[in-house]
Formats: C-alpha cells, sequence, structure tokens
C-alpha cells in the first residue's frame, strides 16, 4: 500500500495535526510525519515533494496556519494529490489559512479540508487510496456505518429525554 | 481505469463545469457528466452516490453554488473520494458556495478546490486515479513540463520587452 | 395541533437547542426532537422529511454548525416550512452555518434564523402554527406583552439609576 | 384563505420583488404588496403591522436592502410570522442586509431567505399557509415533483452532450 | 442647554453604555438614559423620538447589537442628530451591529461610532452641543490638551525605558 | 449660521461628493468644499481643521475612500463634529474605507455615514446645526414629511398595479 | 545602484504590474521583470531568489493573485526585503491574495502593499533604495511636492466650481 | 549605520510591539521607541516623521490598532520607508486595522505586515538597512540557517516520535 505523507509547517501545529495520525492508525495505512516549513525550510519541502512518489507515497497532507503556503509548495513539486489542512493559526479566525490554501492557479489543485479538519484529511487520504485498495473499501464502509449507528443511538436518547 | 463522475447542482453551472470536461477528454479519462440537485432532485443524487463505487466510478466532482450542498450529499451517500468546486452563483462572490462545500463534519471530508475551479477539479481527480495509474502520471509529469516551459517562454518574453 | 421536529445534526448541538424545547414546552405545542445528521444518517434524515406531514408534523426547525445542510436536506424532501438555526460550531463564528442554511436555491426555502438563535426558531414554528390556531395567538400577544413589559420594567430601573 | 403581505422598503426593490408576486398568482394565494420603508413611512409600516393579523393576513413578507429594518419592524408589531428578504441594494453586496435582517434578538423572529431571494420567499409563505391549507399542499407537492422532472430532464440533455 | 438621550436596546447593554454616561457627566451636560427596545417596546421607541426634540433634546445616542435597528428608529422618528452606538453582543464580533447601524438609506442618516465606542459617542454628541456652547467648546478643547499630555507622558516613559 | 465644510481626499470622489452640495444648497446652508488629502497634502488637511471652528465652521464632512484617513485628520486637529464618509474606491467594496473611517479610538470620535451616503452626510451635518437653527429644523421637518408622501404615493402606485 | 526585481505569478498580471515598471523607469531606477510562478515554475523562483542579492539586486517585488505564494517564496529564499503586491485576480475581490500575502509566519516578513498598487509597490522599492542613495532622496521629495501641488491645484478648482 | 524609529500609537500597544525591539537589539540594530498618536497627538507625530531622516533614521515602524492611521501619518511626512504594523486592538480581529494600514492610495506607500506581527516589522527594518549593510547581510543569513536547522530538528523530533 502507498503510505501517506503528513507534513506540518511547524510543531506548533501538532496538536491539531495528531488527530490525522491517529486516524492514519486506526485503518493501519502506512505514513511518515514531518516539520517542513514552506518558508523556513523550503529546500527540504520541495525535495520532500519531489521525491515522495518515487518514496512509494500516494498521497500528500500539508497542514499550515496564517499565509498557508505549505499544500501550495507540496502541489509545486508533486503530481501527487496534495491535501491542504488550513490550522487556525492566527488573529483572523483560520480564514487567512483557508484562502491560501484553497484558491490555487488553474493546473496545481489543493484539495482542500475544513479549518482544522486533521480527521478529515486523514480519511479523505484513506479514500484516495482506497480508490484501488479493496481492504480500505471495507474498513470506510464499516466505519461509516459505525458513525450512522452512534449517531442513530444519540438520536434514540435524545427524543427519549425530550419526549413528553 | 476508473470512470469520474462529474455532478452538477444545476445546469446554469455548465459554462464553468465544461472546463471540467475539457481536462478530462485532455486525459483520455472516461467520466460521466450529470445534473442532480441537492435540492431538487436528492433522491436521484442520493442514489447514484449509493451506487457510484459498484458503478465504476473511482471519483465524484460535485460542483454547487450559494448554499452549496451537492458535494456534501455525495460525500454522505459514499466513501469514494469527494471533489467540492463553489460555483459563483450568487450575491456573494462565491465565499457562501466555498464555505458551505469546504467546512464539512468530521468523518465525512469533501475535497474543496477554487471557487469556479473546475480545471483543478478534474486535475485534481486524475491525480488521484494517477496513484496507482502509471500512463495518468506519465502524462501528469509532462503537463507539469510543459506548463513550466510556457511560463518560461513568458517570462523570455516579458523580460525581453521591458529590458532597457 | 400540529406537532414540532426540531432536529439537530449533532447531540453536541443540545445546549444551545433544548433552549427551542423549552420555548415548545412553555407554548404547550407539541414536538419531537431528534438527532439526524445530513452527513453521517443521511437516509434516516431524508425518511423523516418524507413522512413529516403524515405524522402529524406542521413544521420542521433543523439545526447545524459549519457546512449546515440539515435544514436543506429537510427542505429537499418536504414541502413543509423548515425553520433553519445555524449552530455556531467551527473556527470561523458561525458565518460558514449562516451562509449554508440561508443562501437556498430557488424552488427550496428555508427560513433562517439568527446564529444560535434557537428561542427564536421556536417562536416562528409558534407563529406559523398560530395562522390557524387562536389560542396560539393569544399566548404570543401576551408574550409580546409581557416582553414589553418587563423591557418597561428595566427602563424605569435605568432611568432611576441614572438620573441625577 | 388568509392573505400574504408583501411589503418593500422601497419601490426600487420591486424589480427582485415582483417575482414574489409571480409566484403568489400561480398558487393562486391573495396577496396585497405595499412601499412602507422602516425609515421613512414607519407610522404606516407599523400601523399595517398592528392590524395586519386582523386584516386577514396570515403571514407578511418585508424586502428591503441595506441597514434592512423593515422585517424587524413587521415583527416588532406583529405575531404573524414575518418573512425577511434581503435585498442587494448597496456596496456590500447584500451582506448587511443579511445581517441586519437574520440576526433578530430573542422574542422576536424574523424567517430570512437569501439575498434577493423573492421566489422563496413567496414559496415559504405559500408553505405557511399550506400547513392547514390542504389544496396548497397539493400544489407544492406537484411543483416539487415538477421541479424534480425538469432537472432531469436537463440531466438527460447534459449527459446526453457529454457521453463519447 | 440641550439635553442628550442615551437610549439601549436592552439592560445588559448596560456595561458598555455606561461609559456614555460618564462622559456626559464629566462634562456636565444634562442627559437621560433609557432602555427601548426597537423590538420590544417599539411603541415606547417611537414616542420617545417624536417628542424627543420637544422635550428639550439636542441629540440622541443609541445603542444596539446584533440586527441593531434601535438609532433607525430613533432617525426614523426624529429630526434630530442620532448617534449609532453598535454593540458587540452576537456571534460574529460586532459586524452585524455596525452594518446594520450605519448602511442606512438616503434621507435617514445614523452618525455612527466604532463597536462598543461609548465614551467617543458621547464625546461626539457633545461636539455637536459644542457647536453654539462655547462653554463646551472650552472644555473640548482642554480634554484634548490633556490627552496630548498624557500620550506625550507616556512617550517620555517608554522612550527612556527602550533607550539603551 | 455656521459653516459646513466638505473635504474630499481626491479630486476623484467629487462624483459621490457633488450630492452632500447639493443637499446643503437645497437647504440653503453655507458651505465650502475642498480636496485635501490626508497622506498628500497633510500640512493643509491639518491647517484646515485647525482653524476650521474660528473661520465659522460648525461641522467638517471628510470623504475618503481605501485606508480612508481624512476623516481621522480632521478629527484630530478639531473639537468639531466631524461626518467621515467612506467612498467605495477600491477593490474591497467600500469595506476598508467604512472600517478606516468608523473604528476611532476613544477620545477621538468621527460620526460615520453609510459607504456612498453623501446625501446623508449633508443632512446629517444639517440635523447638528439644526440642535439651534429653527429655520433649519422647520426644513427638515417638512422634507421628512415630503419623503413620506413620496413613498406613499409609490405605495398607492404599486398597490394599484398588483391588486387583481 | 541595486537593481529592482519585479517578478510576477502569471503574464496575466502585467497589466497591473507594469505601472510598477513606468514608476522605476521614471526613477531611473535600473530593474529587471520576470514571470515566475510559485506553483509552474518553483525552482526558477527559488533559484532567481537564492541568487538575487550577488546578482546585485537590493529589492524584490512579487506580485500574484488568489492563494498569491510568490512572495512568500521569495522571502524563503532570500534575506533581500520582498515586497508583495496583491493582485485582484479572483472570485473574491483580492482578499485572498492580500490575505495570503501579508499574514506570513514570524522570521519571514513580507512588505505588503494595497491589492493592485503597482505604483506603491515600485515606489516602496525606491524608499527602501533610497535610505543610502541621495539622488534617490531629492526625487523622492520633489514627487511628493509635485503631488502635493498638484492636489492643491486640484483643491483650487473644486473651491471655486462649488463657491456660491 | 541608520537607526530604527518604532512609533506606537498608544502604550497599550507595548506587550506587541516590544518584540520588535527585541529583535533590533538582536542584531544590535540603533532605534528609538516612542508613543505618539495620529489622532491624540498628530503633530508630534507629524513632526518626527518630517525630520525623521535628518535626525539619522532610516526606516519607520508604524504600530497601531482599529482604524489605525499612524503609518499612514509617517508616510504622508516622510520619504523614508514606513513599515506598518496592524495590531489586533478591537473587536473585529484586527482586520479593521490590516484594511486601514495597508489599502494606501497612490503615491504614498505603507509597507504592511502580519496582523501584530512585530517581530517581522523589526526583521523587515533590518532587511532593508542591509541592503548596504554587509554586517546585516550576514546575521540576517545566520539567522535564516538557525531558523531552518531548528525547524530541522523539531522535524526529526515529530518524525521519531510518530514513526512506528
Amino acid at each position: 500500500m502507498k503510505k501517506v505523507a503528513v507534513i506540518m509547517g511547524s510543531a506548533s501545529d501538532l496538536p491539531v495535526v495528531e488527530k490525522a495520525a491517529a486516524v492514519l492508525k486506526e485503518y493501519e495505512v502506512p505514513f511518515e510525519m514531518h516539520v517542513y516549513s514552506a518558508h523556513r525550510t523550503p529546500e527540504q519541502a520541495a525535495a520532500f515533494a519531489d521525491n515522495a512518489r518515487e518514496a512509494g507515497f500516494g498521497v500528500i497532507i500539508a497542514a499550515a496556519g496564517k499565509a498557508a503556503h505549505l499544500a501550495g509548495v507540496m502541489a509545486a513539486h508533486s503530481t501527487l494529490p496534495v491535501i491542504g489542512l488550513p490550522i487556525k493559526a492566527s488573529e483572523l479566525d483560520g480564514l487567512d489559512a483557508l484562502l491560501a490554501t484553497v484558491q490555487m492557479p488553474s493546473g496545481v489543485p489543493v484539495a482542500t479540508v475544513a479549518i482544522n479538519g486533521a480527521a478529515n484529511a486523514a480519511l479523505l487520504a484513506i479514500q484516495m487510496l482506497a480508490i484501488e485498495e479493496v481492504s480500505l473499501q471495507e474498513k470506510l464502509a464499516a466505519a461509516k456505518k459505525a458513525a450512522a449507528a452512534a449517531a442513530l443511538e444519540k438520536d434514540a436518547e435524545v427524543t427519549a429525554k425530550y419526549t413528553v
């Protein structure tokens, strides 16, 4: 199975990003985590992206805040699908990171998820790998069922509590 | 090769969405286009998503404007990766469609691209299929090279014109 | 009297939504509360809306945050009036939920109230039922008078305190 | 059948608002249209709302732009359900009218529809009247079916045109 | 000397609004404070504005949050200058109150100050009265000098502390 | 009678600002118009404000776009009431000018009107002068009546046209 | 004298960017213009920045739209001062480009000018070079005087035209 | 070496601004700090800017919040490069200060950094001085290397911790 790369722009993003790691572990998808900054270690970031496909990666997740360029750097240096995870890290509620991640120019897409949506970034990566991986398809389907069941259980609780 | 589904919420989105079709054709990726509305034909939309994987699709692109729910419907009814394409269709510059597409709850990701970024939606779908499809990897790499070459040609023109 | 359905997308919305329950109880309007998610239990959500009128409901309140699609699902599957209650649940102050709820396409309206405006969602439902229910008209009129009286009492206090 | 009041803050809102009139005519719902300004004719606006229920109205639609106070005036002076229709009339894309209409204080709800969503304002009013009016329920159901059929026809066209 | 009316939409605005009272006391300008709501006590609000000039008021300050209509009601019912004070009272950082206060239609101006800018609302009222009141002109000039002197003292402290 | 100063930051603001001149002429209020830029002729702007009261001015209107500092300069250099008129002159719909004009620090208020609200800026100035000028009070009252009458005439037209 | 580099992300930015060239010519400051894209030609962009100081450049201007990463790339690869020029190129009025340019992380500043502010980008570059270049100081001072004179001429025209 | 002026609009900005002082000290760049307000001490602010070049300053940093005019005042009164530092000081997340600082009119640029980006304001000033100062170039290059090394150390930690 191809690996997932989880790159964050700063170690301070870790509290959000580790939810992505948790999801990948849960699905037993191999992954690597790195701190590469588009602005402080641009060469390492670019080099990683340049070699990611040959190194066995299938998807890159890039998390960054403020003028969040990291996903763009990954997408500029690789034709792997790149998932952008905007981090709420500034004075503007994460809107800056969202726009800096999603508004990419034609030819260089970034698959953007919700602000601080680390679990979804991982799930989206798994869905991409699952296009061809039947075992992941089954896990995704099971998780979807489980989420529905959990929601319906909550429904039963709430309905019971509020029925007069 | 898996097929790409290109769904739009309204036929009025076609002028934007057909750029996605053009890119898919250029890469010789099989695709189907549909008009399914999250609000006017919700059953058909849901049924399509429910069956999309078995029908041979690998990725779903969903384009919609305003309170853009279509990508969310697709993601709710399928574990295929869903690409959300926010359409500028209202009085608010497309910001409504962007937020309604990208801010998905945990467990149900949508891979969102730029407002009206139809070509990028298609490219992102191709990148996902290319995780395992070597022929697509080559085409993507070639296109990246060609885009760089075209940009450098422009650079030469501009530099020449403005050098004194 | 027709019943009011109070649906929320997640049990985590309950602290806001239970103010709606309190208002409905105060007016002795029969209601049911459910947790149905547009994205985790879309079929139950759709099925509920499909059958709501026959089940004796007159109005549906749908509360959701972020890319708030729940009210849209209800409106897609029912011709009952649907009240959308945007929940502040994300990094963007509830603006995402507001836009995702109110900016509905032509043909499928959602009656949107203020962000976290749960009491108003219930009152609006009661006003709709009161179009034909004289007893509710009287209660609404009495409440309006009481609110005015309470405000004027506050006015008297403030005026007294700040008069020199 | 109860009547619908369609009030606009300025005659310049008429090009948008007359779509509401067209929908009400199509459903054969009796209605009256007025130009009452929250700021230029506040007494007439208040007097209309004060007497609207006794005058046989079941719902009030209030359309206004910029610092859109008209729906709030109606809701302050009546316990009828009030539908707020924000008009794009200023330099700010209608966001000012949307916020001034939807962010009502507790106790005084306004059922807000999309910016310039005049057809939806009328449909919502009809849905409210249809809570008890069976004939309107049937028309709404028929219209929903027709909209679905029209969308599916568009789907057939688009699918045919883009199938290779 | 004409009096200043300080009206707030809700007693919960008092912690912000009392800074206006403090400034008016400091300048020995006569004033009255009231809680009148555009939505809960619209008749009292309108009646107050209708009679404000005859009652000896020269300026009206109106403070309100969310869909802040109070200043607009005052301006609709009086030709006195009305100062709008947007209160941060909702989920949207006060932007809703600011737009609902400042974006008034032609013919009915509201003199809007900063979000929560209660002291400035009072100062602006005093500046208006000072157009003809020489004693207030002198106090305003003295306060301006004092503010400059205080700022320069701070400058001296900071410069001293950070000079190496 | 005191004069009104109408200052604009750039002659390119004239098409908007001349509506203020028209209103002042209509009310026979003496005024002077100037082009003083906070950034290009800051000394003249400051000198004008420094001397405005002695020169017989009672109110200053300051119109500017983008990072609209002109009203702030006037307020910094005078204790006359300063009306800020934000001009839509940039890529951001006038929101930049609105915030740069209205969000003044404590001690230095600017009475801000709507974006491009030139007529209201003039009316507000007249209302300020009218605090003591009985003749202006009468003209303002008459204009308010005339505006109401015009609105009611429009109401009659619209009601007639849309009554079936 | 050090040279100025004027880099744009796309040749489509040229109509805005050439105003920067015009200003640099007017001041007889040597410059070079290039089209380097952060996403299409990231290596050339990085290489240019890496070598810019040795190549005789003193300042880099980087113009880009949407998720505007170009200035960030320059700043990541050089310790020269980098001026970011956000271009209005998308559906969001340039706000995306502004935030993506200005909200840089600590350690990697970008000197951001107004959206589409190409002339100011050039002037700012000249001001930086003028820190040590006396001839440029004189030209800047002369231009400031000329701008003031031109504004005052406009003032005279406007005052004359509107004096009654 | 030329000095850097660090001006703030209010002593309450000091907790943010002192990070700029710390950076300047670290680079051994001479600087002076002042509290000059565009609105409370406009004459001192203007006088400082008028004389700044002759007083040996090479760059001015101006920090202010809300309707942040201070950088504009500096730029209006000097041809030195002016760095604008928007301070988050109001109810609007600093967006008001950002727009009031960056959206300067043509001819009067302000080099704007991120909201609360005090360290970057200082670094940018140092980069400007370093155009001609070789010793500063060396320090900047060393700091860039050190930041990269620190980031890579973090990368090693994170990679180690999350490698399974």
